[in-house]
């Protein structure tokens, strides 16, 4: 038997890791009214922005304002790197926090210019202080099968990271296939440790379909017992730096396969297409989606 | 655990099924380095061509010409629709022929202006014919999952059909999901049934990636126990009306998975992308691929 749950809980990335990667600067209304759409459309855990210096990330220089517009009852993510950002977010209403860290040392190196443990030490008190303000923590953990630099990953390395993690407390581990590398026997025999291990932390999967396995990928975390995964509308977020190489699994097509699983998501595939046609005058480029073409015919 | 096999089989089904939908007329000589290739990536079972009326499917009016440049030790399918097509492929050096039938009753009356019912009844002296000539006699049984026309398909449906070919003998059936619409839990309860009901016919499953699926629907097939698998280099065979809509999963797509997951497919991707390469200059649209394209970069 394949093993499904009743429902699942669906983490929409788009706003945040979907745009960030965005030549266009989409202005900011546009981008709430995205989040609107897609809230409209059931989503109750979101990455909303990112606090990052605009020198880096132009696209995320309306962080407070997408805050001051969006954030609900519903859980929130605002994601940042280091201290200055947290500073920031702290007078904001923000309930909900993610940070950001690479298993791979080469791939911390060349992104944020620290080894992992380096990394590691410098958000460690910035998960202390914010879980003393009572912030739901999240950690997303990149490059956890494979890493564009290092090659494979091993899964202990992936498993003792994790640990310094759960150890101080954090509410979620997101475990990431940054570069839609992982095949769906090696995401069963990571996330059935992962399981074992960590019973109290939520784990959520991140898969992206640069090679066509995320829904595959899905389908054997299932069998691992997670009901937790990340997506993006659109299939926002892939690097489209060639055909046919793309990113994020598109939520629509997450959840047109799931409902259709009998597995619950909550959210409503017509007002996804309709958050898409919000957003999609903005973009340089198609979606990566199969259910938003099809469902247009 | 994931029921994983050591090793599958690949049936290519390009250079049939793939190509008989292209609106450019592709040169024979073109088609047969194309299935040169192929053979030289590993191939030892494949659609060759289709013996149908040249008003029909232009495509294919060189089926005797790539019969007589291609037919070897392994198993290459000759496709036909009736006696006719029958007649022709006798006294050629074929031996393993395909028949094509729709589970639907009206896809078969839009598709060949037969019901399932007639459609059977035609092609059921035939069956008995070529296997007195010991041909190798492989069923490809379209609409198994959902019709177009009807929607949803009753497994008991497709049982019933498949045990009519079981019954007069054939070697193999190829249950398809033409619109790319099943999903892994209905291939995975089909296919538990179609294993345990008739245990001596080799079954295939036949995907379309039209919603991304394709490889979750591989993976949960392979939990039934099935090891043979048909697609198309490229994933060519899709009719591309639209942005996102696609068709056969592609054979690179499947080997590069299914390598990464430990089970062999007995094919060379490196060899695979050179006969991509072979027929590209001919195609009027990208592959469906996506490790065609990440090959290149």
């Amino acid at each position: 038997m394949l093993n499904l749950p009743d429902q699942v809980s669906i983490i929409e990335v788009g706003p945040r890791d979907g745009l960030q990667n965005e030549k266009n600067i989409i202005p900011t209304e546009a981008k709430i009214a995205f989040i609107q759409q897609l809230k409209a459309a059931g989503i109750t855990e979101m990455e909303l922005t990112s606090f990052v210096s605009p020198k880096w990330v132009p696209q995320m220089q309306d962080a407070d304002k997408i805050v001051a517009a969006c954030i609900d009852q519903t859980r929130n993510f605002v994601l940042t790197p280091n201290r200055k950002g947290v500073e920031r977010i702290y007078p904001l209403k923000c309930n909900a926090i993610a940070f950001f860290i690479g298993v791979s040392n080469t791939f911390n190196k060349k992104n944020i210019n620290k080894t992992t443990n380096e990394a590691l030490e410098e958000i460690t008190p910035l998960i202390l202080d914010v879980k003393k303000k009572n912030f739901f923590v999240r950690i997303c953990i990149s490059t956890s099968f494979y890493c564009p630099y290092e090659g494979k990953i091993s899964p202990e390395k992936v498993l003792s990271l994790c640990s310094r993690f759960v150890d101080l407390g954090v509410d979620e581990l997101s475990i990431a296939d940054t570069i839609g590398m992982a095949n769906p026997r090696q995401v069963y025999d990571l996330f059935s440790s992962l399981t074992r291990i960590f019973p109290t932390v939520l784990l959520t999967a991140h898969f992206h379909d640069t090679r066509k396995m995320a829904l595959a990928n899905i389908v054997a975390a299932l069998q691992t017992g997670v009901t937790r995964f990340d997506t993006s509308a659109g299939g926002l977020g892939g690097c489209p730096f060639a055909k046919g190489a793309t990113g994020n699994v598109a939520t629509e097509d997450v959840v047109f396969m799931l409902e259709e699983m009998g597995v619950k998501t909550g959210l409503s595939l017509k007002q996804l297409v309709k958050a898409l046609q919000t957003i999609e005058p903005y973009l340089s480029h198609p979606f990566d989606s199969g259910y938003f073409y099809l469902s247009k015919q």
